[in-house]
């Protein structure tokens, strides 16, 4: 089975949903030695209680740095420490998990709301990209392998299904989420050129649907647990090759229609 | 051939570009009688001269109305004084053409412009559709008709093959305009959740890419002239039938992938 053999993975919003399960599952990995760097907008918080338990069981292999999406600052500044931990192998895996929701329709979305969900879902993502692409250069050199994979080097974007203009129609009336799907579809853009203009540094990157899951984004009704999201997911990343370069897929390896 | 048969015509971004041909068009046509309303941010500033001169020549066909798209309170206001003219007959054809530009890649776009193309791009539009959607419904209601057609009711979202993720990076090396697609991406699917939404009123919305037109925004080298992009999209618009509904075309009429 693939599996993740990246050594230095970064992961955004890891205090807690999809992103600490993917914390869990990576630093109880026993096959691979990683070492996580599991970023979060408060680290001290109350919200990031769990993910300091975990660094506790696993005091070598996760550290937590702090990264606020919405503040510019604080992602240079995260990029920088991670860089000097780093060193000469780079940063091998970034995954863009931190995402907000908002519920809207056309009749009822805040403009607030709009402005929000496109800056932690868009904006914030481009500037983590932007300045963690030395390091991810740096890991990709390093690996003195042809072609692409997440064990070099690689951005993972946590999309979603909410952002395929082809299936998102049928779900709205379940759904009434326009804010966070008008961002998801920006992103899914971002994506795409974003893959566009890694290409030449042998670096992956794609957009992964973990499935619709239960967490505080997804709700109570979701029928996925985070467990078999984050599993899933992580078999598809450790599976990747440049065939999958700028590609849409979800959890169970399916490719998805934009 | 088909041609653009509604009666009460909105459209943005009029004062120039896209949006002044296609006004300039409507009004020149001999065998419909249109009322069109010209919005533009500054009625009265040097860019709109054009748009003025050419009213001088259509004052009974043509209405200059202030909307800035960046401007809520501006967008709520035209719409009241839009739905006192156009009074029981409601407005059929709503285009949501004005939009702007910004260069940028992941390392260089700028998060203002990143912020302005999407308020002026998307959330714009947005609260134009909101803001509109009575005196669509009004028109949709008063014509009687069944199934979906510009002439009955319907919103026309100039869009891009920018915002096309399946087409725009093969473009990028061309077009490093990241911003730009970004909102364009966005603002697709906010063209299909409308559509969604606007479905049970039976009023028609798509996205319509006019081609590379020589205007400000698509600089010197674009091989189309405004006439031709937009004789092409009034054709296109001329045509459409619930079949379009959602749909994503150009101004030959060929269906764009997402
Ligand atoms: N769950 C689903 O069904 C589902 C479906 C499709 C896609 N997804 C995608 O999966 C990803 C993870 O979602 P989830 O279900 O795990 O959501 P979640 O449980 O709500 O967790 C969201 C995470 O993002 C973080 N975050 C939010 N804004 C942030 C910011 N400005 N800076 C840094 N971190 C920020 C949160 O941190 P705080 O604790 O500080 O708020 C939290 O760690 C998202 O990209 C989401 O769009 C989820
Ligand atoms: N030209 C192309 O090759 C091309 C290709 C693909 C798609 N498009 C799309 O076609 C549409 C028209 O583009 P164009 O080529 O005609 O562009 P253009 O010549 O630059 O004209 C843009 C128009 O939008 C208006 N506008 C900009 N911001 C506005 C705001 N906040 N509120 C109200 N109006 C605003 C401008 O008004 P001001 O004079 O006040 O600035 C102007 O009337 C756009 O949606 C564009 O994305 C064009």
């Amino acid at each position: 089975m693939a599996a993740v053999k990246a050594c230095k993975i970064l992961i955004t919003g890891a205090n807690r949903g999809l992103g600490l399960e993917m914390v869990k599952q990576l630093s109880e990995d026993s096959c691979q030695k990683h070492h996580i760097f599991a970023t979060c907008r408060d680290p001290d918080g109350p919200k990031s209680e769990e993910l300091r338990e975990l660094v506790k069981k696993h005091p070598s292999v996760i550290t937590i740095i702090r990264l606020d999406a919405d503040d510019p600052c604080s992602i240079k500044e995260s990029a920088k420490k991670v860089g000097s931990l780093v060193g000469k192998s780079g940063l091998n895996l970034l995954v863009n998990n931190a995402a907000i929701v908002a519920n809207g329709t056309i009749l009822t979305s805040r403009v607030e709301d709009m402005k929000n969900t496109f800056n932690t879902n868009v904006i914030g993502p481009l500037l983590i990209i932007r300045e963690y692409l030395p390091i991810l250069q740096t890991a990709a050199k390093a690996s003195g392998t042809p072609g692409m994979s997440c064990n070099k080097a690689a951005v993972i974007n946590i999309s979603t299904l909410g952002g395929s203009m082809t299936r998102m129609p049928s779900m709205y009336g379940q759904f009434p989420v326009l804010p966070y799907c008008v961002s998801k579809a920006g992103f899914n853009m971002l994506t795409v050129l974003a893959a566009e203009e890694l290409k030449p540094n042998e670096i992956l990157c794609m957009a992964l649907h973990p499935g619709w899951v239960k967490t505080e984004l997804g709700g109570e009704k979701a029928p996925l647990e985070p467990k078999e999201s984050v599993e899933g997911m992580l078999r598809v990343i450790g599976s990747l090759t440049e065939k999958e370069h700028a590609a849409f897929m979800d959890y169970t390896g399916e490719t998805l229609p934009w």
